[in-house]
């Protein structure tokens, strides 16, 4: 592993392999203990430094590193310093100084991450960058495609959503054609970006076609104010269109898998009992979540796994 | 005790006993160590689950699980994915993947731990929901009485103001039943609630002839916006009726003493002179409710107690 | 040491002295460590109680007392009990009775501390009071000298800018008098107070003629909002004639260092290659701050250093 996470393309296929693997020996090692915690980070200070409201991930980074014993500061940018001016590059140094060992920024803007990766000598671990790229998503999804299908290697994915502006979408795709995938990407042309035609995937306009043919489907999450914004009659429409229900999910595979990043709207781009089904691995795409981000810490910040 | 702490009628005779019996080993134990802490819930991680503001309710949840060494995760969910849709179904679900072992939940509504509580496998702590229940409150009353009565079962507790708001008075008049002392509620009749003929209480509208047969007087918090809605002249005209004033306070018995919840309002619902006073407990209630919240704490996830 | 700090005169030179060698003990202590925590003040709880926000003081504090293994509660004032209407008096009585030791309180009116000192048997920690004083801001910026100069005693200070408004000024002020320093004041007589005849400095309006016999120029903050009500045509013409640009900073001699509280406005008071040369001690004073503010924790609740 490199000094920084901060975009799926600095995990090459062996880094990728061993995140998911130390995950898997972290889950191992905790599923035999009384006590639910490893000593790995004590001493070591991780800062949650967010600059958008996202307490879903900024727990689970926080639980993350708390389970591997580090201390956790929490800054939320709102109402700080940042509110009177202060430059991110102050704000970095200003952690640096106090010792922060690593930095987990969540960011409205894309890009903002590698610039904080020029200014301080600690870790920096991107947890979202405007519509750029979430990387540690893309890590638990492969480890929940991995748990659940045993590899991912030639594992078909299926894309669904809003991929313009997503963030999860350009992680995903990356890293799970690092680790061997087949992508197909699902939206309507509005909601696809420029240049996708350069991007490791298939692109279709058809939902019900992709099905049949995919192991995993990969539900986005819909932002109505981007909706109404843009390019739909309605969100009736778009959920008709782009989202999945019962009825689709019944032409899925046996062993197909439904996944969504959360927090979900249910009804919108997935039907309630489809989330409920056996098939979604919602629930487990959170727990992963913080199993992959003890993986990250532990080796950005401890060394190599034993 | 059970898997959850929802209300008070969730706690028997036996059941409250227990909590006050093991409050009073944690400060015994606790006043006798250098280090004020216990390492009980170890690897445990407690979740402060707040739709309210209620920062003097979250610290004291939060110095309980820490003192007894869990992980705590405070979740404004003001700002958070809630604000964005998510029900509180799937945050419940999203916490609980993530490895909360209790979730102490303070919300607006009525009845929302207990809908918590149907979907996690870990323990639910109502921290207060609406005008229902507060049943850590009601527990660390009844040690306050306790400890400077002696016993609660006999006693004769008076409760007065606005029962009808109130969760503390709900909490408090069923706990306090269940432990055998008399209730008698005092309030204008506005802010008595419906069907409280079927309470085990008495009820009067005469707080000068209640006070004189009081053990216990506990004066409930006066809502200013509640006042102003509904009944009352004004707040003035409130204070004289139903405040403790120093006239008052000295026709109660010698050992009587003075309770309030907290946050007061001084002037109104209790005069400075009787809040400060040898007769107040309201400080060594505050102190107790970090005592009573570790015993449920640990009665919960710790198992039995030595 | 006393009981509290709430401002640099409770300090008088071996107590400042202590606390500066105790800094130094513990930086030495942790180089060493592959831990970098001390388990002094485990079981020991800190409650950061800031009525006004300051992200980086809040988060100096709470690494300070979890680097020496204390539990740390925060209590953002905004939104609590407080904005009910409870006092400084209840919350303070409040947070006694939940087991704090130590109160850090950030609050908007002068003497704020000092009320609270009088309510608690724990300690209380000035974090800056209005315009009163902000000592161990005083304290780290003296460690600071005293790392980069070797000593305080003798040094000429020469701290600049809106002085009337600064509690930084007032602390570092009355601590390097304490010390052994020379301070000279230099500002638009707009922003000097009244009476500063009778503290122990020189003052000056001509800050090109103070530069060249400086060994440390303290560039106090800009805030902008005071500078646009009261006295000056416009930020530029501040900056023209307060402000430290490359120009002005070659006037110094070759030794002398140059210091900024934070948060800067780079272009404003500091020019941005200023605050990035070697002679600036910005980022250090950072990193001093959270040694500074273990060393009072310590001293206070700990015990004497051994």
């Amino acid at each position: 592993m490199r000094q920084h996470l901060l975009e799926a393309a600095d995990l090459d296929r062996a880094d990728a392999t061993l995140v998911l693997d130390t995950a898997a020996q972290i889950d191992a090692a905790l599923a035999g203990r009384e006590v639910k915690k490893l000593p790995t980070l004590r001493g070591r200070t991780v800062v949650n430094l967010f600059f958008e409201d996202s307490t879903r991930t900024r727990i689970s980074f926080e639980l993350a590193a708390k389970r591997l014993s580090a201390d956790v500061i929490n800054f939320a940018a709102k109402g700080s310093s940042v509110s009177k001016g202060e430059s991110l590059k102050d704000t970095a140094l200003t952690l640096e100084a106090m010792g922060a060992d690593a930095i987990v920024i969540r960011h409205g803007a894309s890009g903002a991450p590698h610039r904080l990766a020029h200014w301080v000598r600690g870790s920096v671990v991107n947890a979202g960058d405007g519509t750029h790229e979430h990387p540690t998503q893309a890590l638990l999804d492969a480890y929940t495609i991995r748990r659940r299908l045993g590899r991912v290697d030639g594992v078909r994915v299926v894309i669904t959503g809003d991929v313009l502006h997503s963030r999860v979408a350009r992680s995903n795709v990356r890293l799970l054609h690092t680790l061997g995938a087949e992508v197909t990407l699902v939206a309507p042309p509005t909601l696809l970006p420029v240049g996708v035609e350069t991007w490791p995937v298939q692109v279709s306009y058809d939902l019900d076609a992709a099905l049949p043919e995919a192991d995993v489907v990969m539900m986005l999450r819909v932002q109505a104010e981007r909706m109404n914004a843009s390019f739909f009659p309605s969100a009736r429409e778009y959920s008709r269109r782009y989202g999945l229900d019962a009825r689709r999910m019944a032409t899925l595979s046996d062993d197909a898998i439904v996944m969504h990043p959360g927090p979900m709207n249910r009804g919108m781009e997935i039907a309630a009992d489809v989330a409920d089904s056996a098939r979604s691995t919602i629930v487990e795409q959170v727990g992963n979540g913080v199993s992959v981000r003890m993986a990250v810490l532990y080796l950005l910040l401890g060394g190599a796994p034993e």
